[in-house]
């Protein structure tokens, strides 16, 4: 490691890992992923927008409509869907910064009863989380995280059950977060290992 | 009909059908449905936040995050989308204030584009669109519009297009724009008179 003598490294560091930016890599690598992914027409999966209440609106002449009002909402659904070899796609994205359990609190209950419901109806609904501190993401399938979430008196998820529960999410740099080759594997090869369509 | 003597009736009525309001109250009969549906446990479709740009968030002590400038995005996807009988289902939805003919510039390339792609992955995906002079609402598979969109050398699609290409969705004040009744029809029964699966 070079210690840049202008500071540059320190700061650039900052940006990237500091908790202002902390949150934001998994989207970003996960919406760099689903844009290959559209790119090649694999698959059509998009995060939904941030929800926010629009209060004002001012109509400036000559010029786009500025919005100098509004508040964040909190999400009713989870924040990625779409569309994969037929299946609807449904899943949250999480990063925690924590090296030895995920809070569940990061989770809102009306995420859970969303993703629920999605696997009533037949759909492929997971998680990701990444650990940040780790470098691992992991894919969970939902019915998982929801069976924790019902059967545990616990306030957060040990590492260890990640391990055992989740399937490692590898990726490169063209496509991050290659979520879609774990999707194959535990969705879509016979004898996966999720309970996939017996929920 | 009353003329109200202190003019409230008009003002109503401005609000109701005026410029302003005009393309909501599809949005707002489709929102009741869905709410409907996921409520009886019939699908889970839900309509997609209004994508904007935040650029300035404030943070008042003591309050909420307080968005004071923002802009409107041009939607890169369709306004609705969720699971319907294991199918994924992806639609557009617009109000046509012309009486004669529906104008193909309030559906954007990207959206056009947006639809074909879910359809090659196996979506149920469709435009409802409500001719609001007329109280008229249809819904026209998506493979229809698309193929009149590359095939047609015209702005607008006349309104008799509608009655031969679209299928008339009934609603009642519980679910005012019933449109999986419709989906049923065309996508799930045998014989079904769309192309489906077939593009």
């Amino acid at each position: 490691m070079v210690n840049y003598p202008n500071g540059t490294r320190k700061n650039w560091n900052a940006a990237a890992s500091g908790a202002g930016g902390r949150g934001m890599n998994l989207e970003k690598d996960i919406n760099q992923t689903n844009q290959y992914y559209l790119n090649c027409d694999t698959a059509v999966i998009h995060k939904k927008p941030t929800p926010v209440t629009i209060v004002k609106v001012d109509y400036p002449s000559r010029s786009a409509a500025k919005i100098t009002e509004a508040y964040f909402k909190v999400p009713s659904t989870t924040d990625y869907n779409g569309i994969y070899r037929g299946r609807y796609i449904d899943f949250e994205a999480k990063e925690c910064s924590l090296k030895t359990s995920f809070p569940l609190k990061s989770i809102h209950l009306h995420q859970i009863k969303h993703l629920e419901a999605c696997m009533r109806h037949g759909a492929v609904a997971f998680l990701i989380i990444r650990f940040t501190h780790l470098d691992e993401t992991y894919l969970i399938p939902a019915d998982r995280i929801v069976s924790f979430w019902y059967h545990h008196d616990r306030s957060s998820i040990p590492h260890s059950w990640f391990i055992e529960n989740g399937y490692r999410v590898e990726g490169n740099y063209i496509k991050p977060v290659d979520y879609l080759k774990v999707v194959d594997r535990i969705y879509f090869e016979k004898g996966g290992s999720t309970s996939d369509g017996e929920y």
